[in-house]
Order: structure tokens, then sequence, then C-alpha cells
């Protein structure tokens, strides 16, 4: 299987999630040795992005600085009020290339794979999938 | 045809245009069914994103977010006095990889692909690159 | 060689490194005449991201407004201290993909590809992989 949907369940309004156990369950399931994961976001209002994982302070931080960089309120015109929520999605980016070596995620000592909840919580679904490197 | 370029032409300082009816045209002419959709933006006070296409209000915001992130006025050193187009362009990034599936652009219900004009308007040009999911 | 890390030596707190030249060695030197380059940076107080490299005010300038962008002082819970250049990391971005044309980085007339050293001076490593088209 080198392609498939990943679930996740936000608990708050804005909170990063370590997803990185299941990209490893995914890349060390499949036949793939050598290659390249490629994650999704299809959301508008979340985001994914690579960061320090030992340490939870850090995506706490990260939360908390970009709820700073962000305005809260501005004369944002979108009724739904979740304009931030979007502004943040695109800062984040909505997609990641990860390199796949002896079939795992190929990361930085401290690396861990985040999906960005910034209007939850909500039902989420992250697309993968799975490239041989040629 | 499995590369090219798409011209967009922007028509005031800052503004996203929707790409996403072009990039659709460009999948489903293609002879690839499943596989990946990369866009390059080789500009530098431009970027690309991907965000909610329902409401352009959504757009319209994230540009108001994004100068009142991004001072327009500071101890700025370049003389051609665009360096707060060039800092968003970083933030908005210069790639994104689309899944293709079924011949075209595998997004979530809301998103549209973006062309994130900073300092327009201008001609500007992407570049398109298809591959087969191997 | 196909894939590949390549050193880098940050000599100040904060600074974008121009290593286009670096990954124009890498790709020439490869069999690869039309692919793709894929840049994966496993630190997480450094990001990656192309701008312009003509003036060396531009990128003299993004380091100045991330500096204002993301706040030096705020409640961050981190013990380290550095949890303004993990901010930064995220906004910027961990990994790059680059188009290879004539075995060359197919970059736009001002583009050049950064390093961005956060939290330095450090010694650091870039992790690279080319695929060909297919």
């Amino acid at each position: 299987m080198r392609t498939g949907k990943l679930d996740i369940q936000s608990t708050t309004y804005m909170e990063m999630i370590d997803i990185t156990t299941h990209i490893e369950k995914i890349t060390t399931t499949s036949e793939i040795e050598t290659g390249f994961c490629f994650l999704f976001n299809p959301h508008t209002t979340s985001g994914l992005t690579i960061n320090e994982g030992a340490d939870p302070d850090v995506r706490e931080d990260i939360i908390t600085g970009l709820k700073h960089i962000v305005p809260m309120r501005l004369h944002y015109q979108h009724v739904e009020g979740n304009s931030p929520s979007h502004i943040m999605a695109s800062l984040m980016g909505c997609s990641l290339t990860i390199f796949i070596e002896n079939s795992r995620p190929f990361l930085g000592q401290w690396q861990k794979i985040f999906f960005c909840e910034f209007d939850g919580p909500r039902s989420r679904q992250i697309h993968w999938r799975l490239a041989a490197n040629i």
C-alpha cells in the first residue's frame, strides 16, 4: 500500500500533535527501503511542520509564538471568524517531503513530525504517499 | 508534455490569485492518473500557497494579516524598498507538492491553489512538472 | 551518487548562507539531466529558503524582519531559551524541492538557495537527494 490517509483527532483549539510514530508505521510496513514520504494536509485551518519533539515545551512555545505573530483581531472580513487559523495554515504549509532511509523517516536527532491544529477540536485526515527513490 | 510554465498577470500590489483551474487543465490533459504535480515559483517577491477558495474574504484576510505581520517600515537596507515582499515570499514558500489522483489535483474540499503576488502588478511565470507515482 | 550530506558552518547567531554553488556542484556532477533535487534540514533551529541573492541586503533584511516578527521575549517555557529560533525554523520550513534542468538547479534569475541559521554559530548538515524525472 503506497498511498492512504491518517486519521487525527485534535482535542483543543490550537495544538501540535506528534504523528511521527504513525508515519514510522506507514514506512516500516511498506516495501520501500529508500525513497520519499509525502504528506499532504487537505484542511485549510491546520498545517504540517517538523520541529523539536524532545521537550513538549517547544511545541507549546510555537503555538504561543504563532498566537502573538498572527493578530487574533484585525479588520478581517471572513464571517466565520477563523481567519487567524487560515493565516497560520499558510505560514506552516500544507505539505512535507520526508526522506525514507532503511524504511524509516530520515529525521534529525530532535525532529518529530507534527500536525498543527489551529481551529479545533476537529476530526482531521492527512493524506500520505510513498515513492521509491529512482 | 510533463513540464511547462504557467503565465500569470497580477493586477495590484498584493493579491492571491486562484490558479487551480489552470493546474487542473495541466493534470487532466496529461497521461498521468496517479502521481505528483510540483509547482515552483521562480520569483523572489511572490509565493505559492494552498488555502480556502470558497469565500474570497479568506484570501483578502490572508493579505491583510501578512501586511500586519511583516512590518512595512523597518531598518531595511535593500534600496528597492520591497523587503517586506521578499520576507512574505519566504514565509509562504516557493514550491508546492500536490498529489494527482484520477488525473486531478487531490485537494481538500475547500482548498484552492494560489499564486501570492506581493510586489505587483507584474507578469509572472510559474514552473510546473508532473511525475508518475512509482 | 544520488544522496548525501552537505556540511555548513555558520559563523554568527542568525544568518542566511548561500549554498547555491554547492547544490550546483551536486547536480552537475550527477548523471541526472532532468529531475528533482530535494533538500532536507535535519535541525530544529534552522531552515531552508529560496530568495534573492543578488543584493546581500535582502538576506540581511529577511533576518531583520524575522527578528521583528517573532518576539524574542514572551512567556516561553522552553528552558534553553531558543524558542524564537524554533519558531523561525517552522516559518521557513525544513525542506526544498528544486527542479533540475540541464543538470543544474532550475532557479529564477535572482534566486539563490539559502540555509537559514537561527541559533548559531554551529556546525550543520543538510541532507540532499536527487531523483530523475519519470
